[in-house]
């Protein structure tokens, strides 16, 4: 069996690790880092954190030396799901589905447009890479994954690539439906990454400072309101995924923080923009996530040094 | 005639050097900054930009070594308007008004705890410091004053301020109420620095990007409708003094930022936090006032380095 990682960033490293360690599968990673990829083919892939252990995969930073694959796993950043869909279609033809567990809204759609079986994902793993070729796990937590309405992708793909993934040692639950899940993680995201971008705190400081914990709260009520408006059940509650989080020890950056401390375009679009933007054509009031969305967009408009 | 400035950041340096540069009055400037008195003591107030000047001024940070005076001006950040009261009550007696021109809600209230007669004030001038003994002057701009009611303040002594003032080149409009033009004030104060502090986006910058531009004015509609809840009238309208500040050339940091990227504690309280406090006692909506409370106070917070 051969499964193709698409998007090696933190996620994408620790998924990729733990399948290749298996021994069973032929692992390949893309991602346009050609520092990460040469550094993963020269010495493997390491992770470090909450496992250790280093293990050879296949890297590339040319979708073309990829060959037809079985599997595909989307990890990259929102930002740049539609030129990696675009890059590797190829890889996975009419037959082997592709599951996004990507942050935010919108993914699916897009990787819909290059191939044709798609599933759905959402997943609180925490990760951050360290250095090229080594990425730091914080913590083991779920992915929920389900067919993704539109294509049509049969269940037992979605049982059966939980059924390897949960073999490798990832925690990983096939759901008829993961749109509740998916939602349940979005609105999670809108309260803890815009709110860590904007403040700069760590995790936990962020969830158990007054102020900030109350606006996580408003923030995650927003949301839900949204969701009910769409019709759309939350499987879980974002609140203990804030409190799953806080309670690892350590001082952990959101990614969207991550994201802000080193310049990178974030996800805002996918994260708060999609709940104001959805929230606002349902006439659901959503003035804490547009304001979110306005003010990530403004850190992200003063990196062009505008006039 | 005597007139001691307490707190001689950048606004209270504008000032108290204007003030000098006429010969006619002693003027005093207090603040806690050692190597600011320090450095006007050994080399005069020097101020730089819209203007270029330096001057003579009787500096200290011993409120002990200041005399009595015929007028005051309290310039202090918020933070520290009431142990700048304490430490200078003295100096004005019963008899000397003292004008707050200091940003937010609640200055005068905590002067008038200690000093008989209190003038209220806002101002748009713009200015920094840039090196102890030398302000940055971006632009002169209007101050506001009028009495402050429970003090009864009589409105001659407002008007001798103001005409002493503005024969010093300075540019104040006597009020027989300045309540609205210091709620304008307040409410631009509510978009345009919580913003730039959360986003590090200068002042023009922030004005001329659509996002940022939204959110001001969502910020500008609820300052309004607490005003309006409160009986006051606005003086001016908050939207020319932003277009007033983006007119101006060059980049220019708005002082909450300036705080942020000093690490200072900000004015949140008196600003957000006050509009935000008044509108939920009042049931007007001010969700995005709070929000910005709550991320300011989450910077402030971080820099407690909090586990």
């Amino acid at each position: 069996m051969k499964i193709c990682i698409v998007g090696c960033g933190a996620l994408g490293s620790v998924i990729a690790a733990h399948l290749a360690r298996l021994g069973e599968i032929a692992v390949y990673v893309y991602d346009v880092s050609e520092a990460h990829m040469s550094a993963i083919q020269q010495h493997g892939l390491r992770i470090s954190g909450a496992a250790d252990f280093t293990v050879k995969v296949n890297a590339t930073s040319n979708p073309r030396e990829i060959p037809r694959c079985d599997f595909g796993i989307f990890a990259t950043k929102s930002l740049h799901t539609r030129a990696a869909a675009e890059q590797t279609a190829h890889v996975f033809g009419e037959s082997a589905p592709v599951c996004s567990v990507q942050n935010g809204l919108g993914n699916e759609e897009i990787i819909a447009q290059h191939i044709q079986l798609v599933i759905r994902g959402a997943t609180t793993l925490a990760a951050h890479l360290i250095a090229p070729g080594h990425a730091g796990l914080e913590f083991y937590s779920t992915l929920w994954i389900g067919p993704f309405e539109p294509s049509g992708t049969p269940y037992k793909l979605v049982a059966q690539l939980a059924e390897i993934m949960n073999y490798a040692g990832l925690k990983v639950v096939a759901l008829h439906d993961a749109r509740g899940a998916q939602w349940t993680k979005l609105i999670f995201n809108s309260a803890v990454n815009a709110a860590g971008a904007l403040t700069r705190l760590h995790h936990g400081a962020a969830t158990r400072f007054a102020p900030t914990a109350a606006l996580y709260e408003a923030l995650l009520e927003e949301g839900e309101a949204v969701a009910k408006a769409l019709g759309i059940s939350l499987h879980g509650d974002p609140r203990k995924m804030i409190a799953e989080g806080a309670r690892h020890p350590g001082k952990r950056n959101v990614s969207m923080l991550q994201d802000v401390l080193a310049k990178r375009l974030t996800e805002v679009d996918a994260v708060n923009g999609a709940i104001a933007d959805r929230g606002e054509k349902l006439g659901v009031p959503v003035p804490l996530n547009r304001a979110l969305w306005q003010l990530v967009k403004g850190i992200e408009h003063g990196w062009a040094d505008p006039s």
